[in-house]
């Protein structure tokens, strides 16, 4: 068993609504030092695989046909073996 | 300046219907590997502090003020210097 986790990201000149609204509502709690505020999504997938590999590959796959929208978004995958 | 990256769960035993929806999509789509999702949010704030201790503590403010609900979030909080 392998956990993958994915953090998928917009890509670097697209706005970000959420992490604007985010950072507006900071500055007016009071945090003015708030300089820029990003939000992604992050997902933990447990999955069986043969090897390390193999996981990367199939959550790659994933990414790429539902989770992540390669017209706006970059994605990252880290693979963690579980001693399971 | 430091960046601050605040990764905000859900408690253990609640439910994630997000990830419960991910997971039954990928199963359907043919990932039948997949036996469990979670979904998190993740946020990067970039803020202007005297040390690393108060950027922790104003963003520690930040997540019990605005960004998680501390009845249904676990946050995690790291911190990074800018070298700006």
């Amino acid at each position: 068993m392998y956990k993958a986790t994915v953090i998928i990201k917009l890509k670097k000149g697209l706005l970000d609504p959420e992490g604007r609204t985010i950072k507006q509502a900071l500055n007016f709690l009071g945090f003015k030092e708030v300089k820029e505020v990003d939000s992604y999504k992050m997902l933990d997938i447990v999955l069986d695989a043969e090897n390390e590999e193999k996981a990367r590959e199939r959550v790659k796959e994933m990414c790429e046909k539902l989770l992540a929208n390669p017209v706006i978004h970059n994605y990252e995958i880290k693979i963690e073996k579980l001693s399971v």
